[in-house]
């Protein structure tokens, strides 16, 4: 095997798993891999694997812009993969992830910064990045 | 407020912040609320969320069953509730349980036990329990 061959090889095991579902995508969890902390749920086409496995960062479908999504590529808060994993449906792909600052649009580590407390959603986690210094904003 | 209220209350608040998608399901991970381990991903609509706030046990929807999963009611291997919470776009929904037993149906405490390993899918986790123990099977 030379190396031009090592990556395709490589999704080729991975995407040879996935029950990918009817518009071609699969759910993605991302965790931090040493905290545990989830972070955030996107969704992946082939192609998404293929660039995310190619790079070492993770790179998703995008389903309200309809096009990759380079995680990071505009706030710079990219995901560095460690490594991934397929459920036993294969209708599921987790990813451990070295998250750099935060993955939530908010400015939040986490994406899920509510939860249910007695009878109201309540917001456990603060910002650590203001918005607009992730997206260039005013 | 009397007690007879309080149920509705509570999920009244959660599912109002919920983006159900055009099946009327929202995608839940389980996740394990000490450990952090992603024990799985499955479904819910509101009836199976209202049912586990009600019950204090994760309840989904099955999609290939058309009808609520109460986890672990064959197995026994349910999942306590211990904390539910919502992401920014309220599309998805992580529930921190206490899981008894293993989450997998192949008896592995998780679902997501296969890992891309070079050129290859791994399995890095064995059986805890025999699947025929789970589910009554010879």
């Amino acid at each position: 095997m030379t190396t031009d061959n090592a990556m395709p090889l490589r999704s080729a095991a991975l995407l040879a798993a996935i029950a990918f579902n009817d518009e071609g995508l699969v759910p993605a969890i991302a965790q931090q891999h040493d905290s545990g902390e989830v972070l955030m749920l996107a969704w992946m086409n082939r192609e998404a694997i293929e660039e995310t496995l190619a790079s070492g960062a993770a790179c998703y479908w995008s389903r309200s812009r309809g096009r990759l999504w380079r995680k990071g590529e505009t706030s710079g808060q990219t995901q560095r993969l460690v490594d991934i994993r397929v459920d036993c449906d294969g209708d599921v792909v987790l990813l451990l992830v070295d998250q750099t600052g935060v993955a939530c649009h908010t400015g939040r580590r986490s994406c899920f910064f509510r939860a249910l407390r007695g009878n109201a959603l309540e917001t456990i986690a603060e910002p650590l990045v203001a918005p607009s210094a992730l997206y260039g904003e005013d």
